[in-house]
């Protein structure tokens, strides 16, 4: 970008946004502004300016241009949940699934999360940085620019703090902004079986403290589920993050709503994960505490499951963000694209409550609404130029890629 | 290629594919050949060697070698089932389907099936051909060397023809093979609206001889469905195709068993597609008849739909293929990767049996089972090399395009 003042893209068809700087809920989710016949201006990775028709020719001789040729163009997509930092994959456990083998079958035969444990703690750094960096390439072309990554397959001090340096580099050194959470209570590990109480005091004790210290984390997340983190046990490690300055997320009411969404609005947590089993009692709680609800569509896909009661959320004044949940085992996929064609089918969302969703909403859930998530000037210039004339026809065609052109930070990345 | 005395591919990780020249069922679905650390070879774009380790170097000195690099190398990807060429999408209808209108309300607004043909009848040939070959590029990156195309967006003898013209100039101009299908059964169209007995004398006397006489079309199929042809209607119009030498596929039990499978398995149809509300006595059919089951998991995720029984279908030893029903409405896409994951996941089909439902088997379906469908001696050399080691991480992992280079008659595609 050096010779170039800034980047320019023109003959946009249509610019579709949200706008503001916090998360949207209700009938706000459904409004986003939308220009004909428009450009965008941005000079050192940061939007300066929009408007109709054609910029000045003499500004243009100066900047890098890239004709939209009457596509769509919408801020880049933020992937607000992501398991992204692991070694191997759990392939051999998709035809133990068609057999009909529980979960638990499959943890019994060494398999499971505690296996991505197994190898994520025998992963070299790089190593993980390498295949962590693979995915975010393809996820960025994809049309993803930035994503929250969580840990929660070291499951040790050590371990967990590896996950979170790959982060950091990754954030670094790649295109793509990456978000760190916290997650060390996303299972018992092996060596505390028996001694759950052990866990979670190395977590509150020295993980947490740990990861806040170096500044490799900006989140907390816990695993609230029947089996794995009690409610109680969630709160005392959630306030512990908060303590140490880290803000609260956590997956709750994905297979049993044991009160996961109810504890999410009565600490303020930022989001609520996955919510598949949520009752009204949930909804109620996140609408008083202020917390947005993630939806993980694809992972309800992949494991045949319900989904999210993603309209009764929206009618009850909950912001809804929708995000991919990539992981080894329940969604091993990154397509915010495809999530948008479920959150269509199977939400029920409006083509506009579905941008609104990978964008604005999910920034927010990430605490980045104020820098990302939306083409306003001032914010950073994250943008994607589709193969698509509309919003409706990005929701509507699906299984490819319809991101032509990504910019991150006013750069042509393809 | 003209240089070469032909293709090699080396260093095939894991060679997998079904073996036959005609449909796998019940046990025998499940059974692959998997070859490791494998080559192939062929000449004039046809298989002449498979084997193990390397082929001698001077063999290969006049080849063009490529390298798959340790990864899985499978037939290329048959699409048994789509309606690839029409104008226009129809996007606009994602919304009114989310805001719960239904079927009929859409029609009855202007849009459905017959706002396809309403678009395909206007446009010009040129445009439809320009339209379909785009897609089919596309395609064929996915890793689909071959597929089924289906009329049925005309209703009239001109605008029949004229969708099958252009099936026949793509299979004559683009590298992927296409095999026709005269669908004219596809719908009442508005000027036989209370007329239904004209349209099908239509069908049966001037554009069933026709089409079978200018040599463009080799399958006929009926939309058999309430409210749409009855079983005796579709009766006599493929039974009018297979007097005019078309063979006979069939649109059954997609929405109400009404008889469809039934009739497939009476008249001897090569394939019978949908099938999700069959019943057990269509699964006996078409045992007896001998038709396979064609099965399209992306129709099922984009309208909501139950998904059809494809295990009870394998296991009366009934064929299954899967295809993709790329079409404007109810499944505007064209990923056969995602009806591998579907499969994977909704039909609970083992790898194996999915990878022979979208070659061999599919190929079957559409009578090419002694060309394509298989890597064996004397088939055309249609292969792709994956970003996979296996047929488990092929079939698990969702939402990119893993298909990494693609071969088609022996040349190299991509």
């Amino acid at each position: 970008m050096s010779e170039f003042h800034g980047t320019a893209i023109v003959n946009i068809g249509l610019l579709a946004t949200p706008e503001g700087d916090r998360a949207r809920s209700g009938k706000a989710q459904d409004e986003l502004k939308k220009q004909r016949n428009a450009y965008l201006l941005s000079e050192n990775g940061v939007i300066t300016g929009i408007g109709t028709g054609m910029p000045p020719q003499k500004l243009l001789s100066k900047y890098l241009v890239i004709d939209a040729m009457g596509s769509l163009v919408t801020p880049g997509l933020v992937d607000a949940h992501t398991h992204l930092v692991f070694a191997g994959w759990r392939a051999n456990e998709l035809r133990l699934k068609t057999a009909g083998k529980s979960y638990l079958d499959i943890l019994a035969s060494g398999g499971g999360i505690l296996s991505t444990v197994k190898d994520t703690r025998a992963a070299e750094e790089s190593d993980l940085f390498d295949k962590a960096k693979e995915a975010l390439d393809n996820m960025l072309a994809l049309g993803t620019t930035a994503c929250e990554a969580k840990s929660g397959y070291g499951l040790n001090l050590k371990d967990e703090l590896k996950q979170l340096r790959v982060m950091k580099r990754l954030n670094e050194e790649h295109p793509a902004d990456i978000v760190p959470t916290l997650m060390a209570a996303h299972a018992i590990p092996p060596e505390f079986a028996g001694n759950r109480r052990g866990y979670i005091d190395l977590i509150v004790n020295e993980i947490i403290p740990s990861a806040a210290q170096e500044g490799l984390a900006e989140f907390c997340d816990v695993f609230c589920e029947e089996g794995v983190f009690t409610v109680d046990e969630s709160e005392e490690i959630l306030l512990a993050g908060q303590r140490a300055g880290l803000m609260s997320k956590i997956h709750a009411d994905e297979i049993r709503a044991i009160g996961g969404s109810e504890l999410a609005g009565k600490i303020g947590a930022v989001s609520a994960e996955h919510l598949i089993a949520m009752k009204d009692s949930g909804i109620e709680a996140l609408k008083s505490g202020g917390s947005i609800a993630c939806l993980l569509p694809g992972t309800s896909l992949c494991l045949g499951k319900p989904y999210a009661r993603a309209r009764d959320l929206i009618a009850s004044g909950v912001p809804v963000a929708v995000a991919s949940d990539f992981n080894p085992g329940s969604c091993p996929g990154y397509s915010l694209q495809l999530c948008m064609n479920l959150a269509s089918w199977q939400y029920r969302m409006t083509p506009e409550e579905v941008l609104c969703a990978v964008t604005l909403n999910a920034a927010a859930a990430v605490n980045r609404a104020k820098s990302i998530g939306s083409l306003e000037i001032g914010k950073q210039a994250d943008a994607v130029i589709w193969d698509a004339e509309d919003l409706d026809f990005l929701c509507y065609r699906f299984g490819s890629n319809l991101a032509r052109i990504i910019i991150k930070k006013g750069s042509l990345i393809k």
